[in-house]
């Protein structure tokens, strides 16, 4: 299975506990904290989607003001309702617990859990080349968006799933090599962008990743066969001719 | 599903294709790198297993000398044969690309890729108190093995999977903290520990995990419930009597 892990950590500052049409108990969670980049602490809230029983059990146990740790992984929805189209990403939770001997500190909005974790660790293929610009003060930010797939054993098919990409600096500048299709294997956090609809006012929230390392991959095929050529019989190699120029 | 994860990147030194007994194929792969620690660079080498036709595929593909970049996850196996013991640490990969733009450097021994990943994320709990020593040079390193566990989707259950752990200076102080059953979320990298067997004077191997990050964690429960207790009612809170002392 593609790689894809979400590892989120901060004061518990949101639950809701809600059911499916058809009884799954869902548990929503915000987590905020901040964490150290540089010499800056960067604020993050990160909403999470729990399933299942286990999610309806801990709704009764989780503390507001608690600092926790979440693991899970980056789920795309996508539906279309009234002829409308929209779509999420979705942090589906796998593992929740209570932080031992967390740095919590109270600010002037609540409680935010020092030094926490956000990281997302996630392969999968570019959707499009990568664009590359610079700010006013020449500063280079690539945008690219990432597609992954995940099995969904209960459809018995694979699922895909988007991300939208930002990285600054050098590694924007790794973004240039890369184009439409590349492989990659990225590390990154969680950002969430919000802006407001010039039409209707209300706000709008996107999530994207802000990459923090890029190894490009490529993928394992046959070295020797080019396109054109019939493809290879077990055991029994075809030779390549060469045409003289 | 706890979280498992392994990240390992190396140049092709061994493929073995073989199969079992039910006819799946097995693949056999080590990957060598040397990794920057500090200033130093540390060689590490390891050893992969993939299963399935993709890795029937994979065998006629791999080239030596070329660097690959493998994910996977952690599985502990263990069996008793003639009334003897064993037990064994695999890395079992589930995705396997070529590097691009490997730095891949000529050496004494073969080729070997510089900068390369050896990357663990694991969650699971203690087995036993952390023993912490000091080296002869005051150094304190912490011993401790980790049980988790992961869900056997055939057996239709979960099986439990064993690890040690060794933590140097802060990471081993960090340990003190801990006990059996502590819950924790570990990053850190692969080590295998090479001895001499003293009666058979044979080679012996050990795979552990060189830790970089704990974070201590605690389950979930009911904070008002003590074991003896009645268990709750739901919607219905059972009120904790105070004796007088």
């Amino acid at each position: 299975m593609p790689t894809n892990l979400v590892l989120i950590s901060g004061v518990l500052s949101k639950r809701e506990l809600r059911y499916t049409p058809k009884g799954t108990p869902v548990l929503e969670v915000s987590l905020i904290g901040k964490r150290a980049v540089g010499e800056n602490h960067l604020f993050s809230r990160a909403d999470l989607t729990f399933y299942g029983k286990l999610a309806e059990h801990w709704a009764d146990q989780l503390a507001d003001g608690q600092a926790y740790q979440a693991m899970g992984r980056l789920v795309y929805e996508s539906w279309e309702a009234d002829g409308v189209k929209g779509s999420r990403l979705r942090i589906v939770g796998e593992e929740l617990f209570k932080l031992e001997n967390a740095d919590v500190r109270e600010e002037e909005k609540g409680p935010v859990l020092y030094g926490a974790m956000n990281r997302v660790i996630l392969s999968g293929g570019l959707t499009a080349d990568p664009e590359i610009r610079q700010t006013s003060l020449k500063t280079p930010v690539a945008r690219a968006s990432l597609g992954f797939s995940s099995w969904d054993a209960s459809a018995g098919q694979a699922r895909s799933h988007y991300i939208e990409l930002e990285a600054w600096r050098d590694l924007a500048v790794q973004f240039a090599d890369l184009k439409k299709g590349s492989q990659v294997l990225l590390e990154g956090s969680l950002k969430t962008e919000v802006w407001e609809d010039k039409e209707s006012k209300a706000k709008r929230y996107k999530r994207l990743l802000e990459v923090e390392r890029v190894t490009p991959l490529a993928r394992i095929r046959s070295a020797e066969r080019s396109p054109e050529e019939p493809p290879m019989v077990k055991g029994n190699k075809v030779k390549t001719k060469t045409k003289a120029a």
